[in-house]
């Protein structure tokens, strides 16, 4: 091990096991993680590994002894059916040595809800009413699979069923009030989100070291890129000597230098802010598509309310369609081509006008695989944007395959219509106490 | 450790390891896993186990202490990045005592890329030349890290980056084949996959049972529900006795019985499927949509050399657009509103007209969370389909959230457009023999 790095310190030591064949096979994601991640994320906790195996003896008493002395908290989810083939409560109850005992308020439970249903109870569905000896019983009200509690050895190992609309209640009403009452996890604001477009992470970095070295080490500081943004996170390692406001002036510092490359502080999506921006001036946007191929217009409509701000869009997949649905000039392709600055201009121009909206935004590329030229590789992308100030188009590239090609420029076509709000936004603001 | 209980053998041992705070966090689905998972099914394997860690040089320390002696196969993801906080590559190093050497090629490729995008090359970068000794380089097209693939102990630990669109051509060119050549997994086809839609899972068990008793309990079956689909995995367990041939008669009843609810054998897409018809028929298809926002041109869009089927589409967000974008009469909206059967055929004939194309698709609808009325709730949609021979409107209910009412109806869609296909097939040679 590498001692000359500095690790971050653990303040709870949490591991979560997943148990389900599934999960190896592909057949589904591993969405409880997500789940459970993000809910002890709000709190400044952080899961310190996530594990899934295969629902076998040998592979659950395996990672048990390899994680109950590394743990405060075990959380499992998983393998509490009612088929023979769900062995977990069997398996631990050998690991721990502690026999299952037959609850009758579980059974009481497990006769209620299939009585409500007007199903039998058959002898396989009575074996969930087997807990571990000493257990906490964690009542569900969903589905027949209690959860359990087990407080041993100082440690707490917290066993949780399988179906997330058993687990996710279950989780919020039981679990999440006992760590806390356990004085295991807190119930303040964990971090602040500075969340950055355009600048990758180690110009990021870079940018801005010389701030985070003036905090200080007590100054923790965590990179996330997804889906064309950089997330920072910002958190004080002890909160008595370098404060929440400390904090927060550190994300003022990065906002200051980081400029247009600044989105928001918290998780807003570039179309989430674009739209808050249009509703608050009373403006409207449509866009016209070639190789992002409708994935812009979905952005935009994924956001409840879109439709007072967006008013369509228009998917020209061929020429023909780019002169008779947007009125591309003919003579402006015949001169520049579809994949042109100027096709993208006339496209953002087009749409706005069919649409009768504000601003509109043109794309045009190759998508690929096939379609490359030498000048015009797979992967070039022209943005046009159409504004009550003005046309913009820029050519972008994104040497990749086709799905990235249209993520990408669409991505990058959002962050273009940000960044010019947020330049125009003086000028809107009083362009519109003129008229 | 329960020893009555027989486990599956394992013909090879694979751990998977996943580098990412942000899984632990919660801010990105493991999606590699899913990936991986399902690459290997193909060829019969399952993953062993999945552990997501921290990349901490601790946490990796801990995970290769435990996992090295268990595993034949050792495949990790990310922590490969520029960043100082990828820790990876120095960690393993160590813990292996393995210098880390420069290598020329490596440095080369990544000078080109940043070349040809126009960025200057940082330090950063270049640690990304740096290779494990003895290891050899998988090359990175989509990317600057290049995977590494170590030989030890008799062992292999396979390194790949974290960014999907480099993962997945690397594991498919690079690490797939290299797994067969060393005889870690085999080349055969594992299972018949036989794709169905419009069935649940318990219904086609229902209605398959008789034919999976016929065959006896040799055939393996695995039942799979994503995306509107339920995909069946035939196998044998034992190929002496239960041939592959077996399983490809059995696969077969299975269509006959199904009729329309069979899609395909292996994993294409209801759109793809769609595509492959409508190019061997020489016709075209445009879309027009409202609730599902760009949704399904996006399907479409999707598939390589959609531009000489897919004409495109029109997103009408607002009734002025589904009127003047897609000459839906006022007077039809006047009396049906639009969402009504009448409006979403009036649509998909309308979008069929000013794209020139042979087929239409009109959907409308209420995607929520606002705009529902008693009598038009939240996920009340219509689907409108035009085709040469005809035209037909339904209506759907999706009672869920926006996201689920927009990836439902555009599912349906498809599905509704691969049936009427499936039943105009006859009838559509003989029209274009006469013709």
């Amino acid at each position: 091990m590498n001692k000359n790095v500095e690790t971050r310190p653990l303040a709870l030591r949490l591991e979560f096991i997943s148990l389900g064949d599934e999960l190896l096979l592909g057949l589904r994601p591993n969405s409880h993680l997500t789940y459970i991640g993000r809910q002890l994320a709000k709190f400044g906790h952080t899961i310190q590994r996530n594990v899934v195996i295969r629902d076998q003896p040998e592979d659950i008493a395996r990672i048990f002894s390899e994680s109950w002395d590394h743990s405060d908290v075990i959380i499992t989810t998983g393998g509490l059916g009612p088929t023979t083939d769900d062995l977990t409560r069997e398996t631990i109850s050998e690991i721990f040595g502690l026999d299952l005992v037959h609850n009758d308020d579980v059974e009481k439970a497990i006769r209620e809800r299939f009585a409500g249903i007007g199903r039998d109870v058959t002898e396989n569905n009575l074996r969930q009413a087997k807990i571990l000896d000493g257990a906490e019983v964690l009542p569900n009200e969903y589905g027949t699979a209690p959860g359990m509690w087990l407080r041993k050895d100082g440690k707490h190992l917290v066993m949780l069923p399988g179906p997330p609309n058993e687990l996710y209640p279950m989780f919020e009403e039981q679990v999440l009030p006992r760590l806390q009452a356990e004085g295991l996890i807190g119930s303040g604001q964990a971090y602040l989100q500075v969340r950055t477009c355009g600048v990758g992470e180690s110009h990021l970095e870079t940018k801005l070291q010389p701030v985070f070295d003036r905090a200080g080490e007590l100054l923790q500081v965590a990179y996330c890129a997804h889906d064309g943004l950089v997330d920072l996170r910002l958190s004080s390692l002890d909160e008595r000597s370098f404060s929440w406001q400390q904090v927060e002036e550190v994300g003022d510092e990065c906002r200051e230098i980081l400029g247009t490359d600044y989105v928001c502080f918290g998780d807003h999506s570039v179309a989430q802010l674009i739209m808050q921006q249009l509703r608050a001036l009373g403006r409207t946007v449509a866009v016209g598509e070639s190789c992002t191929g409708g994935l812009l217009s979905n952005a935009f409509t994924d956001i409840p309310g879109a439709s007072q701000i967006f008013a369509g869009g228009v998917v020209c997949y061929n020429t023909a369609a780019k002169v008779e649905m947007l009125g591309v000039p003919d003579s402006l392709i015949r001169q520049h081509g579809v994949v042109s600055a100027e096709c993208a201009a006339a496209m953002a121009t087009g749409v706005s006008e069919k649409f009768s909206t504000d601003y509109g935004i043109g794309i045009t590329g190759i998508a690929g695989p096939g379609g490359g030229t030498c000048s015009c590789p797979v992967g070039t992308v022209f943005i046009g944007y159409h504004a009550p100030g003005g046309v913009w188009s820029h050519l972008f590239r994104f040497p990749s395959d086709r799905l990235s090609v249209k993520s990408r420029s669409v991505a990058t076509a959002l962050d273009l219509m940000r960044r010019k709000l947020k330049e125009s936004e003086m000028e809107d603001v009083l362009s519109s106490m003129i008229t």
